[in-house]
């Protein structure tokens, strides 16, 4: 029997000043979890949050993750938050996850506001960690406290588990899960995750696959130390000059990857998973306008989508110890390290495409000929991963979806990796359901990042009808 | 009629802990002209070197060069001290030039002690400033003390200009010059400047030309804003891609620039001129085992100096607006800066340099074929220098090195520029000087700067017996 949510979906518009009130809030705790002076601050958001689960009647722990060193310090981690609402053992349990850190943000980055300060304007509303992560967050809380208010009693039980360390690396938190396996673990039936974002602006999807990563340094030396260009210039071999050329060497001016094999381990497209992408909604222009570009390497819907989501790409993201300020310096760097990542997809698993990257490096190297000494290391890396769009959880996420939008939401994957997705599936051996809320010109990781309005309060109403629909899932 | 310095010779060497003293006192001055939070120690230090030349009979005077903008504040420049000893009309007058400002230094950049405390070990004295260029300006106030101590009336009136900008560009400097070019520089005869170095460790030698410069700015954009790597990686063009291959394009691995007609510009080397190379005392080994390299990209003696003195060489600097920190963030930067420079030697003027330049850019660029915005841009420039070796000026100082080192010093030139150097020959129309001190691996700018024991107090020896050749001249 399907609950009518007809009336509690109106009460959650009517209030929208308490869901923005409490997301100013959250905004204004500067959790930057990879800023070490922010530490503390990370620390009191899990806090905040802890006491807003139990409000709603969760039984809440903190799990210590202890220390680590950052930066020469040793700094606490903020403890993981795990809280349990309900214990019925009729009903089934959801497992929520979600993070509650940002990525650093200054105005002099470039952002038109305080980036810590909630800012309501043109219907979106302004502030780091609005759209990522701290938003949803608050919207599975706001769900909740929606039934309770219009005593709905909840189909199932929930779990949730808020870490504060996902923007950097989610430090202790796979180890802890893997001691939790068989305690706060046990029993979950579904997991889900909003923590992802919409194809485009409008139509509402479900995510089946994440790419995977796996992230190299290259690193140049060949002499002591930095040297005056003046003094030095033109007589010996420049590790940069080296690492530029290096670079330059690992991608095509439309940003395809030029090391032999790489393409090869990409699982074959079969005809009815490609026509699967006939149906979903995306406007290429659109999303050319939105990332500021005049071009884009392809424009053809098809190709654009496959490329971001089911092939690898490559992107440089820069260089370690050469000169990065503003105006001029005219020094020789004596040891530059270059940093670039390859994001991988089935059927790529990271050590072959490890070995392929450092022999292809390798290779270059030597066509190059210099007698500087060459580097090339793998860093950290994630599989991709990809799930089945016809199990009960994704169902249950397609159908409320459907109450709130009216519309069948697009199966989607996405180019990134949330490495805790295939943590939670390996662990529960359950489905994972990635089910995002925001718009995808939330910027996310960026400058302005915004939720907006719209998404944050249909945000709301589409969790309560996921939890509701996993009462028949 | 020649002077005998034997004995004050042995009372130079025998005054050396008061000569370390003083050099200690000037280092612990955290001069550092390119960082506004270090101004006010820039201007105590240019007051506690008025204080020294008080001493020594000098009038002194400080030239208030007034404000700038730096880092988004105003801050005060550093006043240029201006020192006269002796208004003797019947004497000649040299113009001694130096700077007080040193580079930035942290013990944290690897210096194997405190920057700004002088260290002796095994006959060195490491600390900043101690050869670039305290220890120098230093080396003229002893000389002239020790003068003075033993009653040797010096021959020539003697003009100080220290300043505290040098290491900043030397702003206002030229300016200021120029106003005091009927007063101040009136009557100079002599312009001597002891900012250089020694071609090795062992040999001294006099400079004769310099080369200039021209600094460059490439900057690629082509998205609104950094972008994360996982959502937009492989469907973006991006910039910093573009810039790292438009550079590579700049020069071949052994260091030789690919930028059309640049080679054309400089002067023909006569059979005279190459033939003065085979004299100069230079070890390419030692060179190469200062500088850490296992391999030169010419190990030909002559072949390396003339790549060095007179010819243009292309150096890399680094990257504005990419990740540049240690460890790995997945971002694609949006607008990346490119900066290199290119050393230039007479006849190449920085026009046609910049314009050359921009040209090769721009074309490599059309071949590059990125719809991204490419913008190459001049920075600043700087003339190359080159004098008579055997005006008074230059024997003078030549008679002085024989005196102190029993050797005839090597005629050299500098790879790097002295832009200070072009602006006092043409302001007074006489000789410059340039007489280098300090020995070819005291590493300015770099970590571990030092001054050996030796080479400072011989320094002091050297100025002495320069000034009272110059009686002579």
């Amino acid at each position: 029997m399907t609950v009518d949510l007809t009336n509690v979906f109106q009460q959650i518009d009517g209030d929208y000043e308490n869901l923005k009130e409490l997301l100013r809030e959250a905004v204004a705790i500067q959790s930057v979890s990879g800023d070490p002076s922010k530490r503390d601050e990370t620390i009191h958001m899990i806090h905040w949050m802890k006491e807003k689960l139990e409000q709603i009647g969760t039984t809440c722990e903190l799990a210590d993750l202890g220390t680590q060193e950052l930066e020469g310090k040793t700094v606490k981690l903020p403890p993981v938050l795990l809280g349990t609402l309900g214990t019925d053992k009729a009903k089934k349990t959801l497992l929520v996850y979600g993070h509650l850190d940002v990525q650093p943000a200054a105005k002099s980055d470039g952002w038109d506001t305080e980036p810590f300060e909630l800012v309501e304007k043109d219907g979106k509303l302004f502030g780091r960690g609005s759209s990522d992560d701290k938003g949803p967050v608050l919207c599975w809380l706001h769900a909740i406290r929606a039934a309770q208010k219009n005593n709905i009693e909840l189909p199932v039980n929930i779990k949730f588990c808020f870490e504060g360390m996902e923007e950097s690396g989610s430090v202790g938190l796979p180890e802890l899960l893997e001691r939790e396996k068989d305690r706060f673990l046990a029993g979950v039936d579904f997991v889900c995750i909003s923590d992802s974002y919409w194809l485009g602006t409008k139509k509402p999807c479900l995510t089946y696959g994440l790419r995977g990563i796996c992230s190299f340094f290259v690193e140049v030396t060949g002499i002591k130390q930095d040297l005056h260009s003046g003094v030095f210039g033109g007589v010996i071999h420049e590790p940069l000059q080296d690492l530029m050329w290096v670079m330059a060497q690992l991608t095509t001016v439309d940003n395809r990857i030029r090391i032999p094999g790489l393409y090869d381990q990409v699982a074959p497209l079969s005809a009815a998973e490609e026509k699967t992408y006939d149906d979903i909604e995306f406007d290429v222009a659109e999303f050319r306008e939105s990332v500021g570009a005049s071009k884009l390497p392809t424009e053809d819907k098809k190709t654009l989508l496959l490329r971001r989501w089911r092939e690898p790409s490559l992107a440089f993201h820069g260089i370690e110890g050469a000169f990065y300020g503003p105006g001029e310096k005219t020094v020789i760097p004596s040891k530059v390290i270059g940093k670039f990542s390859i994001r991988i997809v089935p059927d790529m698993d990271p050590e072959t495409v490890n070995r392929l990257t450092v022999e292809y490096l390798n290779k270059v190297w030597a066509e190059r000929g210099s007698p500087n000494t060459f580097k090339p290391r793998p860093g950290h890396s994630a599989k991709p991963w990809v799930v089945d769009v016809n199990d009960s959880n994704f169902l249950a996420g397609a159908r409320a979806m459907k109450r709130v939008h009216g519309l069948e939401p697009d199966r989607i994957r996405e180019g990134c990796s949330i490495p805790i997705t295939l943590t939670f599936q390996e662990l529960t051996g359950k489905s994972v359901l990635l089910l995002p809320l925001g718009a995808a010109d939330d910027m996310a990781h960026s400058q302005n990042e915004k939720n907006n309005k719209w998404n944050y309060v249909e945000g709301v109403k589409t969790l309560l009808a996921y939890i509701m629909e996993l009462g028949s899932a």
